[in-house]
């Protein structure tokens, strides 16, 4: 089992509504959005320069799932020297493509936490929801989604 | 510009409420998790057969970014010898991790279509809505989501 001793964990207690996480920031290049189209959505308008000029989007841009990837990637870097109890992923809500991901922009992810509840039917537990934003270089949204997770309450409190 | 002349468009009108579409199987295996989850989800639950034992999933499973990508992959898929003349996607809501979906799984997506609607301000496109859900060996559903997207009407009816 892998254990990073330099990590100190973050229960649900740590999480409040109210509470802001930000992820650094990451550039996206033209090759690997591409890459990612062409492994899991090979639409002509995400893979040819000509397509994508003749699109809505008017140049070469990720594909959802690559923002959807891009997302998960960036939350794992919210909470430096701390890291989330999470038990298990439960559901997302209101994915919204508000703006296209362009090849070379650099985006961060901020998450906000919305609601956080113990379990009701297991006290080791509490389920806690954030609305998150994919955030351009310009400060434009162009990505946001509700995320709604299990994580596990600190030990003593149980 | 790539020009497939083997396929025959797909327009708005061709999608109806009730329209069920059905990928064909595919099978994931645990190389393919974890390589996924090592880039886009490094928890230990992921990448690690012990964590995973010792988490609610008891054993390896995909991340669900993963889950994301192969539906996406699968929809590319649902429509032999036809091309949906798709606009962009707009949005994604409700997904729901149901069940883990495990190495080895065989699994295939299902997609049937809820709503269809010709856009009220632009006269060459639709909005379809639809309902999916990624469907186990044991026929037990791992994941579902509701997608939405932008569907351009068939030339002549604009």
């Amino acid at each position: 089992m892998r254990v990073d001793t330099m990590l100190k964990p973050m229960y649900f207690e740590d999480f409040y509504p109210g509470l802001i996480l930000t992820s650094p920031k990451c550039r996206v290049s033209k090759k690997e959005i591409i890459d990612f189209a062409a492994e899991w959505d090979p639409q002509d308008f995400h893979l040819d320069e000509e397509a994508a000029k003749n699109s809505v989007f008017g140049d070469i841009s990720a594909c959802s799932a690559h923002i959807f990837a891009i997302m998960s990637k960036l939350g794992g870097f919210m909470t430096p020297g701390l890291e989330p109890q999470v038990i298990a992923g439960l559901g997302f809500d209101k994915l919204r493509m508000i703006k296209p991901l362009f090849a070379e922009d650099v985006v961060s992810f901020q998450d906000r936490i919305q609601i956080a509840r113990r379990s009701k039917s297991k006290a080791d537990r509490g389920i806690v929801t954030s609305h998150g934003q994919l955030i351009n270089q310009h400060n434009e949204v162009v990505f946001e989604a509700d995320t709604t997770f299990l994580i596990k309450v600190k030990p003593h409190s149980v």
